[in-house]
C-alpha cells in the first residue's frame, strides 16, 4: 500500500507551501481564540466559554462545515460536520477542547494571560505565550489550520472530518459522556484523532499510546461550630488543620509509596519489552527535572523516573486551605480546612474503588468531634490504546517525514478521560498526536507553545490527513 | 484600712447612678469606635487604624487629658496624661488596644462586621455585635466610660490615670517595645491596669494572674521553580503540599503531646495547691466545649481540660494554603505551600528556643529539592503575676461588690505579650481585669460583647477606681 493516495500525494506539496505562506494569518487566528477567557473551572467565566464556542464554530463553519454550538448540562460543545462529505472516503472524528485552566497565581505571569504574544524564549526559541497557547487552543488550531490549507488549495479536505470540541475538559468532562450518547449517530466515524498530547522532545515527534486515569476528590474537615481564639481554646479544642495535615501527611511512606490500603491492587509491572524500550529512552533527572528546578525523582524509589511519571499511579495534593492565610498573623483555630487531592491511575485500577479507598483512609483516621465531607470532581480509568491500529502506522510515517526523525510511541502520565468514553460510547479507537513540550507550563503561569510546534504541527496534520487517505479504516 | 477612701466612697453612689443614666450615650460612643475598620494585620487598613487612634485621642482628651497620637515604627499609639494630676494620689497606667483582628471569612458574619448593633442572643441575653465589640474596643471603653462618669459627677478622677493605647496588639506589638523604652519617663505610674481578659463565667468576675506566652511563625516550603501539571510531572516531581502536610502532621503524637524535641524543657507541673483549686473549679467538656460543638478535649490526654487551656503549652496551625483553592478542580503541583503555626507557651519556656526548635523540626524533615523559609510574626514569654499585689486585693473586693460573687483568680490561655515588656521596661506590675465571656467569638465571625458586660464593666471600673484610692502603691 502506498504511504499516501496518488491524488493526495500530488497535492500535498502545494498544501505545505500554503501552510508556510499563510502562517502569519494562522497565528492571528490563534491569537483571536487565545484572547477569549474560557476558564471552565470558574462559573464567572461561563459567558466567555460560550463566546469561545461560538467563535470556533464560526471559524470551522467557514471551512465547509455545518458547525453548531450544542448545549450540554454544563458548558456548550461544538459539532461540525462536512456539508459535502465524500462518500466512501475515510472518516476522522477530531476531538479538542476550547476551555482552559484558571490563571492563578496571576502575579507570576510576566504578561496578562489573555493577551497573547510571540516572544523570544531564553534559549532563542520563538514562543507563543498565553493561557491555552498549548493546552488546548494552540494544539487544536494546528488541526484546524491544516484543514484550512487543504480547503484553500484543493477546495476540499482529502478525507471526511467531523469536529467535536468540548468546553469542560479541564474540569473532568462530566457532562460530555451523556452528550456523546445523545449525539452518537452524528458522531459516526472510522476513528478518532486527538491533539492534546506532547512530543518526546523538541526534535522527536511522538504518538501517545497510553494515558493515566484520574480520580480527583476534595475533602473538607470540620471540627468546632465556628472559628476560635487559639489563646482561649488552644490545647482544648480540636484543630481541623492539624487533623487534615496528619491524615494527608500519611498518604506516602518514606519510599514514596502510597499507603492507602488496596491502592496498588491490580497494578501490573511493565511488560519486559516495553520496559526495555523505555530504559533505552534513558530519561534522566538531569533532562526532566533540572529545567523545573528539581534533581531527585519524588516517586517510588524502586522505579525508573519514566515509570514514575507515566506507568505508575500517583497521589498529589493539588490544593489546601484553612484558617488565616492573609498578611501577617491571626491567632485563630479554624472551624474547617479542606484539600483537593488527585490520583493518576494506571491500567488495572478502578477509579471508584480508589476514590472509596481514599475516603475510607480519611474517615478511618478522623479523631473525635471531626467530620469529613467529600466532593467528587472527576474520575476516569487509565487508557491503553491499540498499538496495531492501521492509522497509527500511517500517522507515524507522516510525522517521521515532517520532523526527519522516527516518531516514538510513548505512555503519557496525564489523563484525557474522554478517550475511554470514545471507546465505550462510540466504539472508536483514538489516535493521540500532539506537539506540546515538557516546558510549555501548561496549567501554570506563563503557558507557552513553541512557534515551531504550531507551524510544524499544522504541517504534520496536513501530511497526516494525506496519509489517512491510504489507511482508511482503523 | 477602709475599702475605699471616705471622699471617694461618698461620691461612688452618684457616679454609679450616672453610669446607669448615661448608658445609652456610652453605647453610642462605643459604636462610633466600632465603625472604624482598624484591622492591623492588613496594610490596606492603615488609614483606618490612624483614624481610630485620632478618634480615641479626641475622646479621651475631652476628659481632661492631654491626649496625643504618637508615631511608632508601625501603627501609631496614644499617650494621654492628665492635664491636672493630683499630687500624691495613686497613679494608674491604663493599657488597651484599638486594633482588631481581620474579619475573614466574611461570609460567615450575619451582619457587616463594622456596622455594630445591639441584638438578642439566642438565650435572651442582649449583645453588642461587631468586630472589636469585645476585643478590645468594648473592653477598653468600659474603662474610658468609668473615667467619664467620675469626671462628669465630681469634675475629676479619684486617682491619677495615664492612658496608653496601642494599635498593633493583634499582630504581636512588634514596635511597641521600643516605643515603651522611648517614652518611659512619660509613662511613670504605680502599676498598670489592662482590660483585655475575661470573666470566669457570666456571673463570676475574675482577675487573671497568669498568661501564656506566644511564638508565631510562618513556614513556606518551595520545591519546583514553577507550578507544574500533575499529569506531566506527577510522580516524578516533589509536591510542597505533600512535604508540608507530612511535617506539620508529625507535630503532635497520638496522645496530643507535641513532638518537637525539647519543647517541654523547663515546663513545670502546677503546684499542688493551685491544682487543687482548679480541680474545684471543675471545668468540664460539657461546659467548655459543647457550646463550640465539640465534646472531647484535644490536648494532652493525661491533663485536665483546664490545664490544657491555661497552664500547658500548645501548638496550633492557624492557617495553611497552597496550590489551587478556587472553585472546582485544577490538576496542579504547586511550586510552594505555606502555613502559619503558633505556640502558646508557659512559664519556663523560652520563646526564641521554641522558635528555633520548631524551625529545626521542619528543616530536619525536608526531603531533597525542598527549601523552607520562615517569617517571625511574634514571640513573647509566659507571664506569672504577683498574687500578693495590694491593688489586686482592692480590685477583687470592688468586683465582688459589683457582681455579688467572689471574684476568682485564674490563669489565661491567651497571651498579652506586652505585659512582660511592662515589667521589663517600665518595672511595673500589671493587673488584668476584663469582662469578656468564652462565647464572645473574639477573632471569629460575629464577635460580640454582652450588653451586661459593657454596662457592669463600666460600673466595675467606677468602683475599682474608688477602691484604688485606698490601696495606693502596688
Amino acid at each position: 500500500m502506498p504511504d499516501v493516495s496518488p491524488a493526495a500525494a500530488s497535492q500535498l506539496s502545494a498544501v505545505l507551501d500554503h501552510v508556510d505562506a499563510d502562517f502569519d494569518n494562522s497565528l492571528e487566528r490563534l491569537f483571536a481564540l487565545l484572547r477569549i477567557k474560557s476558564i471552565s473551572a470558574d462559573p464567572a467565566f461561563a459567558a466567555d466559554c460560550r463566546l469561545a464556542a461560538e467563535h470556533l464554530a464560526r471559524d470551522i463553519g467557514s471551512l465547509g462545515f455545518k458547525a453548531e454550538v450544542r448545549p450540554t448540562d454544563g458548558l456548550p460543545a461544538i459539532i461540525a460536520r462536512l456539508e459535502a462529505p465524500e462518500p466512501g472516503a475515510p472518516h476522522v472524528l477530531f476531538y479538542g477542547h476550547y476551555d482552559v485552566q484558571p490563571v492563578d497565581p496571576l502575579d507570576l505571569w510576566k504578561r496578562p494571560p489573555f493577551e497573547p504574544v510571540v516572544t523570544d524564549h531564553a534559549d532563542g526559541r520563538m514562543i507563543i505565550v498565553a493561557r491555552g497557547a498549548e493546552d488546548d487552543k494552540g494544539q487544536l488550531m494546528t488541526f484546524v489550520e491544516a484543514c484550512r490549507a487543504w480547503k484553500s488549495v484543493t477546495g476540499k479536505l482529502p478525507i471526511n472530518v467531523t469536529f467535536l470540541i468540548e468546553g469542560e475538559e479541564e474540569i473532568g468532562s462530566k457532562n460530555f459522556g451523556p452528550f456523546l450518547k445523545k449525539h452518537k449517530a452524528e458522531l459516526a466515524a472510522d476513528f478518532i484523532v486527538v491533539c492534546d498530547t506532547g512530543m518526546w522532545d523538541p526534535e522527536t515527534p511522538a504518538i501517545t499510546t497510553s494515558l493515566r486515569g484520574l480520580v480527583y476528590d476534595e475533602v473538607r474537615i470540620k471540627a468546632a461550630n465556628r472559628d476560635l481564639h487559639s489563646g482561649v481554646f488552644g490545647g482544648g479544642a480540636q484543630n481541623p488543620i492539624r487533623v487534615l495535615t496528619k491524615i494527608l501527611g500519611a498518604l506516602h511512606d518514606d519510599n514514596g509509596r502510597i499507603t492507602i490500603p488496596g491502592f496498588y491492587d491490580g497494578v501490573k509491572d511493565l511488560p519486559p519489552d516495553i520496559l526495555a524500550q523505555w530504559q533505552k529512552l534513558n530519561l534522566s533527572a538531569e533532562t526532566f527535572l533540572k529545567p523545573i528546578g528539581l534533581s531527585v525523582p519524588a516517586g517510588e524509589k524502586d522505579r525508573l523516573l519514566i515509570e514514575q511519571i507515566s506507568s505508575r499511579p500517583t497521589c498529589d495534593i493539588n490544593g489546601i486551605v484553612g484558617g488565616y492565610t492573609g498578611e501577617g498573623s491571626k491567632t485563630v483555630i479554624a472551624a474547617e480546612a479542606s484539600a483537593k487531592v488527585s490520583f493518576r491511575l494506571v491500567e488495572g485500577q478502578d477509579p471508584e474503588k480508589i476514590r472509596a479507598a481514599f475516603r475510607q483512609f480519611v474517615t478511618s483516621r478522623l479523631p473525635a468531634d471531626c467530620k469529613a465531607a467529600f466532593t467528587d470532581h472527576a474520575g476516569a480509568p487509565a487508557i491503553a490504546l491499540d498499538w496495531g491500529m492501521k492509522p497509527l502506522a500511517a500517522a507515524r510515517r507522516a510525522l517521521t517525514e515532517e520532523w526527519g526523525r522516527d516518531a516514538v510511541l510513548i505512555g503519557s502520565g496525564a489523563s484525557i478521560p474522554i478517550v475511554a468514553d470514545f471507546k465505550r460510547t462510540l466504539g472508536l479507537d483514538s489516535l493521540l498526536i500532539g506537539f506540546g513540550l515538557d516546558d510549555d507550563n501548561i496549567h501554570s503561569p506563563n503557558e507557552k507553545y513553541d512557534l515551531r510546534s504550531f507551524h510544524k504541527g499544522i504541517r504534520s496534520w496536513a501530511r497526516i490527513l494525506a496519509a489517512f487517505t491510504a489507511a482508511p479504516r482503523g
